[in-house]
């Protein structure tokens, strides 16, 4: 369907081609810098370019207010998209219901693959083909871009990166199509249903990075709902029998490292189904912010600025790591201010309790919560900040690295009133209630910030377009025409990454495993909060955002990872918790030391046990197992019947191998 | 040098070929079976032969007694071996010094490549292309070896595994070279010396697999010495100053951990240079004793025999488990009749402190050491036989089933009475003494029975051999000649791999890490012992046993983890230990509770801080990664190039691609 879906769009300019992917040039881009890309990305591969199809995107009907005038929209043949899948290495999957690497010249092998190939490949895929080609198109001979002398080039840089990291190309996004989105949003969140989300359809429609959130958004949900649906009892008729909160509490941490294991085995299953479990990562260029001396890689050998790790290193350990260390003792700090100013608020309302010292009870935590939102939004900042400055070579280290600073951050600040809570002031009832407050609180703030604000901000933004499409309609009553759409998208927000839904969903796998043992409600809360989430998720995704580029992501990365670590810490906080209970200290009466050591001991055997669950439950099911053996044996066996025929039957000139075969 | 080694004894028989591996078919193995085999181990590959050289080994020289005569010596032309070793993508260094997987038709790309490939492989990968291709020699139409009907075949069925499952084939060995072992043995353990081992020449003569065994000994003696540096001055002259102890064992905590990281980063490049760290291992064939109903495998889709892992998982988990539960227990048991028989004698000896009651105090250290090592005897074979009944269908999880069963055991019968003085008797001086004992006593009893005992035993056995031999040195003072070498090295004890000598150092770790806090001169002992192991383990290698096959690893697998486990324990052990010495609790004279509590909480620091560390310390070292990166690199881009020139030019009848691009 990635074909000829906009062929009647563009009759009018006399070329014929499905635009997939829109560049963005500054409005004042010299002529000859945009010829000289035009002319770079049509030239043919032999010579270096991209080989694709360009043209420059008519203006606007109606146009009153200034529109930028280098708009170019790209697209490819279906040749040219069937060879820049089989570079990029896509797995797609056999007529034998195996998954395989896609090659031209064993199309036919292909499950779904018919005539030309039309609707073989998705339109995300086609875009990302597109973007990969675009981000590989490589300076030749070139010093500078022309006209700009200060962007520099050097041969087997990457045109774009360059254009990106100079300004002078803004943005390229990959366009939307309605009809698909039409049909997947209905199916998504358009109506009220009780069946699962469609992550084919996602996968489809935004690739494999997104389908993986909402697999494992929907996984994590379903996963709840055991600990939800125990918790509901034990909340309502044994609030006060830790006795059998022991029991709940080491159900549910194991449980905890159950779930995480086995969407280890989901996640293997859907990505090798998607293609993305044995593909071949191609090798990773540097970012568009990185700078160093120009010198040559040691893998590729190309040329490419080379920065030393060791400063790297010193960057990192020497100027980032003290400061996070430094916010986090703020951060200590602030809260300790906090708990001082509800002491003073509380001793107040004791002296002299009117309406007005019971309202300022309230206060503290107001200022707390809105000084701790602050904090937040200005450490991103920062963080943002310190690990560009730290100048990672490679776009996935960036990311770890800034996702590292920002989840310990995050975590500190949204967990360390209630550690204190629970560890130093021991109030158990108090510790109940900030928890049920700060869930709550959290759910519909970011609810919110996440997708109301930004439809609403972009509503407001958009609405001249959107009274001019409106006026368009009436003597049209069709679609919006291309050149509308275009501009309608490219002035949409971008959608930064799942990195803010996955930290969402990872503070509340903490607020639900961490201190479960003292609100069991906890689940059942996260629950509801992850049901709207789907749909608001959902929404942000078809209607806020920008289309994002597929991202053929095979796991959720560092995010497993990170709640892996939580389930760790959230072992160590139960039992503390447990052990510190007054029904579990009444069978110690005599001795406290035995207590502590009955905990402690308690506590290493639950770690142990996970550690040995981890080891036991195998991260990849056997049947993809087998599946992946059999394609590795495939290929032994055919580098093997290489062997055989040609050396040893001394037709040693030939240095090539049957590679794949059906 | 593995071809023209032994020509000059076979003139005499016609043929001109180097023996490289010996089989022994039982005495009285019917003629047709003989016949058979020869036949198909001397076919055409294209016949689905092994294409190999064989030949009967002649009687020996001065037989009086019955001498089996079905000895036959195995070898290979030169370019058979080649292409065998193509076939198991053994990887070679390249003239530009990187490593490549060798194949035949770029065979002059590669270092020390010169004229027909004389002196290429060294005589162990010979060896090891021999033993791959008689395994992999597979049955075509026969229903069973000729000759014996209840030997079953079926096609695809490995012939030299069913024959050693029948008991026709009594063993399969390389041959050892004596001028090269004689050049070994010198460098190796004759001269007294304080160089380092000689790993590439261990590698060249015994394979990678034993060769990373002695790099691990040594890299483990040479890691420990600043520990013993350091435990010597604390043992000298603050025995009892506990305070600086801390020090010490934090120190010693966090060295494990080092130490094991890198050895890690030691160990990737030792394989990196010996071409096993990028090899891709070859299909892992059933072992010779697996059993099941015919079927077909899912991978290969050969036909082999099919047992359900739901019967093998009932087997672990409801005989052997329960067994190996039931072990710790009893040892457990003994353990508590020993320290109640010790307490008896020495109330015997405090009633009457005679010369006899003071022998009387060490008769129940001896029979509980006597016990132990009966024990530790019947449940090895004990161990052996449930993981045979388990029925494993590959080699590799028999051994890691095998090695967990030994090693959770000998772990607890070696430090179970340890703990027990640690923690419940806490006698800190007693711990130090049992500890001094254990480890000089296990130090002495291992190296006798480890290389001396056996080469006593086989000096015996062998008595008449010698003599015979010297007679014959006496009219012909040359080399040993061919057939009286062969059945020497037959009559040899075979060599069971890495697995007791891996287990000893893990033992000696744990006496070095656990309790390093109550005895500082721990790591002195184990430093001295392991000089001495080097020597004995030398020797035995070189004089007692068979020679064994090459085994192409590429780290020291389980044993890695086994060695991780234990520095995980150590840090709660240590932790305990210091936490319980008097003068840290003088710290907390009013509260056990706080102490406790900072000693549980120091504990999870430096675990955690064990953790970082794991992560921070990258496994392959940088140079490496760049090496594999490109090997990674270069194969996508001949992969991508390929896909320009062939498909998109057209060319889609061709399905082969240019794998191998120097």
């Amino acid at each position: 369907p990635c074909v000829n879906l906009f062929n009647e769009h563009l009759d009018s300019s006399g070329s014929r081609f499905a635009p997939l992917v829109v560049l963005e040039l500054a409005s004042d881009t010299k002529e000859e810098a945009i010829a000289w890309l035009l002319s770079r990305i049509r030239d043919w591969q032999q010579n270096g370019g991209a080989e694709l199809l360009v043209e420059q995107l008519g203006p606007g009907i109606g146009v009153e207010e200034k529109e930028n005038p280098n708009m170019f929209l790209v697209g490819a043949s279906m040749q040219r998209l069937l060879c820049g899948a089989e570079d990029l290495g896509l797995f797609k999957e056999c007529t034998d219901g195996s998954m395989r690497a896609f090659t031209f010249a064993s199309k036919h092998n292909f499950k779904d693959f018919k005539g030309d190939g039309d609707g073989f490949l998705s339109m995300a895929e086609c875009q990302y083909v597109i973007k990969h080609e675009l981000d590989t198109l490589r300076a030749k001979e070139e010093t500078n871009v022309p006209g700009y002398s200060h962007a520099k080039l050097y041969p087997g840089k990457s045109i774009i990166r360059r254009l990106l990291s100079k300004g002078i190309l803004i943005q390229m996004f990959p366009l939307h199509e309605n009809e698909e989105l039409k049909r997947l949003s209905f199916s998504w969140y358009k109506k009220v249903k009780v069946s699962l989300q469609p992550l084919d359809d996602i996968r489809h429609y935004y690739g494999e990075g997104q389908a993986l959130y909402f697999g494992f958004l929907e996984y994590f949900t379903f996963a709840l709902v055991p600990m939800a649906l125990i918790g509901v009892p034990y909340y309502l008729f044994d609030w006060e029998d830790y006795d059998k909160y022991v029991v709940f509490a080491v159900f549910n941490l194991i449980w905890c490292t159950v779930i995480l294991e086995l969407w280890k085995r989901r996640s293997a299953s859907l990505a090798y189904y998607w293609g993305t479990l044995c593909r071949k990562k191609a090798f990773e260029e540097p970012r568009p912010g990185f700078h160093g001396v120009l010198g040559h890689n040691p893998v590729t050998g190309r040329a490419e600025p080379i920065y030393p790790t060791s400063k790297r290193h010193l960057r990192v350990y020497l100027v980032s790591l003290p400061f996070v260390l430094l916010c986090l003792y703020l951060s200590l700090y602030i809260m300790m201010i906090y708990f001082q100013m509800e002491g003073w608020a509380l001793s107040i309302y004791d002296e002299n309790p009117t309406f007005w010292t019971h309202i300022l009870l309230f206060i503290p935590s107001i200022i707390y919560a809105v000084v701790i939102e602050a904090m937040n939004l200005i450490y991103r900042y920062a963080a943002e900040f310190l690990t560009e400055w730290e100048n990672h070579r490679l776009e996935s280290s960036y990311q770890n690295h800034l996702v590292l600073k920002v989840l310990v951050f995050n975590f500190f600040n949204c967990f360390a009133s209630l550690f204190y809570i629970a560890f130093v002031m021991q109030d158990m009832e108090l510790l109940r209630q900030s928890l049920a407050t700060l869930l709550i609180t959290s759910q519909i703030l970011n609810q919110f910030m996440e997708a109301f604000l930004p439809y609403w901000l972009q509503r407001r933004r958009n609405k001249k377009m959107i009274r001019k499409i409106q006026k368009r309609r009436l003597y049209e009553e069709k679609e919006l025409p291309l050149v509308e759409q275009v501009r309608l998208e490219a002035d949409m927000s971008t959608y930064l990454g799942t990195f803010d839904d996955y930290l969402e969903l990872f503070l509340l796998f903490g607020y639900v495993s961490l201190f479960s043992c003292v609100f069991p409600l906890a689940a059942v809360l996260v629950v509801l909060n992850n049901i709207t989430e789907v749909y608001s998720d959902a929404f942000k995704m078809c209607r806020v955002f920008k289309r994002p580029f597929a991202d053929p992501a095979a796991n959720i990365g560092v995010w497993q990872l990170a709640f892996e670590a939580m389930s760790v810490i959230a072992v160590v906080t139960n039992c503390a918790l447990i052990g510190m209970s007054p029904q579990v200290r009444s069978y110690f009466p005599e001795s406290e030391t035995q207590l502590i050591l009955c905990t402690v001991a308690a506590e290493h055997v639950l770690l142990g046990f996970k550690f040995i669950l981890t080891f036991l439950i195998q991260d990849v099911p056997k049947h993809i197992q087998d599946k992946l053996a059999r394609l590795e044996f495939e290929s032994l066996e055919a580098l093997k019947k290489k062997v055989n025929n040609a050396a040893c039957s001394r037709e040693s000139n030939s240095n090539r191998i049957t590679f794949f075969e059906m």
